[in-house]
């Protein structure tokens, strides 16, 4: 049976702490879970929030090229006319095909939560559908707290999604809301109750006991035949269910016609671009997706997997759009560094004296807080350095940054290099925004007329991780940059108990890798 | 049936990207496992690491409540004598009451990876464990990459599970090396298998499917005995199963004995204080133990948990040590700020001009980037200067920083500052490892003599996040500064396109909260 995706991340994901979208951050990833094949995108809640009454207004002049836009809410209010209710009427003038609409199902909720009866939450369920059904509505049941309901009161959970059923909801949509339930129990109580309806089932699952992905993948196994998640699993507390992992498992374990192979293939790039967008970092040991998720370290899954992969691999990196990594680190030893030598050109032999000093540097500068994970061109820099196979393009000879407040002013940075570059004497002021940013306009200045290359680099990331953090302001830093040219990206990375001078240093390698480009 | 915890977060969760512990963090880490509960600590593998030795070593010296220390090895290499094999007489020598020996069952690894044939691989694992139970060991088997093994020659790796046993094993822990197994595989297997063994089955699982916790929670279902995982999820690639989910599953839901409820209590506090140790951020949606596991945003669900928490929370968060938290948020609206009002003392009217204002300020501020969720020592200070309940204890006049760089030498840092405080007008000079640090130390110069309450607050965490990271160097950045005095921690934050700015932002409000601390 083919399973149709139905993502909630304008939604649900968007109720993340941290997460705060802006109307154009929501069509940009509209288009994205577009490119990426799930059926549904749902926009947001038109009734609660007005910045998504905007969403659906824009969104309808966009040409989608598969996904159906839906938007949510609740039933109507108890004890009113369901024509007279803002919220659903609100709903309606989303002008989306379809709508998703969540009821309760759990007796404890109606009572203690909504305040109302268990038959006139029954009523609210009926007259909600048939209103939405009656302006040809494609509309999903959300069965809010299914599972905890089925477990409190089986009777009323049941009669709740009949009357969902009766009304004529195209999908009931089992949820875990509170995210409580485990792989075995939904397994259980799917089982139990499926053969009781014809309506196509569907899974809703939050991550608050780690089991979502797992518990969305059982369903599925169960019979159900619409998943409902988010990109990264972004969702309020621990998440929602992930479906950056629950795609590939469809698709490669389950056999489970949803997206094309070409679209799976993307899924790398959607999880990295829409973490951008959310202005969040993809965690890089993601399932599927992340930076690390086929990175090997060990020395024998090293050595094992260059033999062959399926050993330490449990699906194809490149079906995902993700690649293999062979790390950069000291538990890793000398066999990875002879992989890395031979992938730059260079040619650095096992018990070479130039191969053990590189080893003894590694661990020394590993032990000061570097990571070459994070900047693997400053890497391939050591490396030609020590091979002798690297001259400095230019040499610092001193810099000053001067930092200014006065009173309420915002502050102000100068900052004045002197660099020698083939010999000569140069120097030059740089203002910016802040003190790295001065230094970088001040290099330029002089770089730019001597080596024009420079001019087509530009440093697209920039991120600060304090090392050991409780020593407060006196805190070592890691600064990592990413730079780019037309062609290619590169990673440097410095380290300093001084945020300035760990970012010159990161800031040096970005252009000295650059210059070495054009000499390779 | 109660269940063994097995912590490998030394050994498995050593091998993860960016963990590089020193021997003392895994003394420290050994530490807080034993207070945990878990019943066995895997320490690390004495034939491949030399570091691992010494902790051997020093472990022996400290004397454990409860936890068993296990050292690691593979089975005797191919075609040689058990006696000579120096990954085995290291581990002997390691003098550990318990050894883990990991053996293949996957046909495949075999020849593959181990260029060995089936027969020999099955006499390298009996060989290898009658050496081990001769010398008094309490052995535990992992039977490597034991479901793909299963799914690709059932015979054989139910062959080298039964030389295990045949050979004194103690512990059969089935391990799903690559992580690709679904819960419900896990499941048919291990109802297949379990009664052709008498010995207590193990699980040991990787999250490359987001499904480790999930796994490791269905194979106790089925009845295995010995659960093996690291704290915080740490380890290779995705990460090994997580301990502080599986911990409070095993207790909470399926009613496992494995800690003691005041065991489980502390769960939190391990958790972080071994991320700390790691030196990696926490993850704050960590399911159980995560700052936001029961962080409340959405106006609904926030109104529904005040009225009863059992509406939105699966387990109650002080069983395992966390707490519930109303973020502050722009989605969260007037009640939540209401909520935070009371909480500080103030009295804050839901229609007041006061709230209006406060609530512009709130989003205005949070569009540039500021977040309250991380500084609400900042947010405090905020609502209280919008209620006139707040008075400065100084103001800044002027600072002025300078930070210079000669050649290769370390760089240099002073700061200047001007400030007026009641009334009077002080100035100082502070050096500092970088700007921030310079700063803050020119401060105290001044204010320390003034307020001498200020000498007994600590900051404690310094935090960098780049927001806009893709403008390079230009990019605006958020500083978040955790502060503690003897009784209390506390959270500011400031935002600005210079990073010596925003750290000033943080800084002025850590100082400011806990001088008004004393007058509240």
């Amino acid at each position: 049976m083919p399973v149709k995706l139905f993502d909630t991340t304008l939604r649900d994901g968007a109720q993340m702490e941290g997460i705060s979208f802006s109307l154009e951050d929501k069509i940009k990833i509209a288009k994205l879970l577009d490119e990426l094949g799930v059926h549904y995108i749902e926009g947001g809640w038109p009734g609660s929030n007005p910045k998504d009454i905007e969403f659906f207004k824009q969104i309808r002049e966009i040409k989608l090229k598969h996904a159906k836009i839906c938007a949510f809410s609740s039933t109507r209010r108890p004890e009113m006319q369901v024509e007279e209710d803002k919220i659903l009427r609100a709903l309606v003038e989303a002008e989306t095909e379809v709508v998703s609409i969540f009821g309760k199902c759990w007796d404890f909720h109606v009572t203690e939560a909504l305040k109302t009866t268990l038959s006139e939450n029954l009523k609210m369920i009926e007259d909600s559908i048939h209103f939405l059904k009656a302006r040809g509505k494609e509309v999903i049941f959300d069965a809010e707290h299914f599972f905890d309901g089925y477990k409190a009161n089986r009777k009323y959970a049941l009669e709740a999604l009949k009357a969902a059923e009766g009304a004529g909801a195209d999908v009931l949509c089992l949820c875990d809301t509170n995210g409580g339930s485990l792989a075995f129990e939904v397994q259980d109580i799917i089982n139990e109750i499926k053969d009781q309806f014809k309506t196509p089932l569907g899974i809703h699952a939050h991550n608050d006991s780690e089991t979502a992905v797992s518990v969305s993948g059982m369903a599925v196994k169960c019979g159900c035949t619409h998943v409902q998640g988010t990109i990264n699993g972004y969702g309020e507390r621990c998440g929602n269910a992930n479906l950056c992992s629950i795609i590939p498992i469809l698709k490669l374990k389950l056999g489970v016609d949803c997206v094309t192979d070409k679209q799976l293939k993307s899924l790398t790039e959607v999880s990295r671009h829409i973490a951008e967008i959310a202005n969040l970092p993809q965690s890089a040991h993601q399932p599927f997706v992340g930076r690390s998720a086929f990175a090997h370290k060990g020395g024998i899954h090293v050595s094992a997997v260059t033999k062959n992969p399926g050993t330490y691999e449990h699906v194809q990196p490149e079906l995902v759009g993700n690649e293999r990594r062979v790390t950069i680190s000291e538990l890793s030893g000398v066999s990875n560094l002879l992989v890395k030598a031979e992938a730059y050109g260079l040619k650095l032999k096992k018990d070479s004296p130039a191969a053990k000093t590189l080893i003894k540097n590694l661990k020394e500068m590993e032990s000061r807080g570097y990571s070459f994970e994070e900047g693997e061109a400053s890497f391939e820099l050591l490396v030609r350095k020590e091979l002798g196979k690297f001259t400095p393009f230019f040499d610092l000879e001193e810099y000053k940054i001067e930092t200014e407040k006065v009173g309420d002013q915002p502050s102000s940075v100068i900052a004045h290099i002197h660099i020698k570059v083939k010999g000569k004497h140069y120097e030059a002021k740089g203002k910016g925004d802040g003190p790295i940013n001065a230094l970088d306009n001040a290099l330029r200045k002089v770089l730019e007329n001597i080596y024009p290359q420079l001019t087509t680099m530009k440093l697209t990331d920039y991120k600060v991780r304090v090392l050991n953090s409780e020593a407060g302001t006196a805190a070592k830093v890691r600064v990592a940059i990413e730079s780019a040219d037309e062609k290619r990206v590169w990673n440097t990375v410095g380290v300093s108990g001084n945020v300035i001078e760990a970012s010159w240093l990161a800031l040096v390698d970005a252009l000295e890798y650059k210059l070495m480009l054009g000499m390779k």
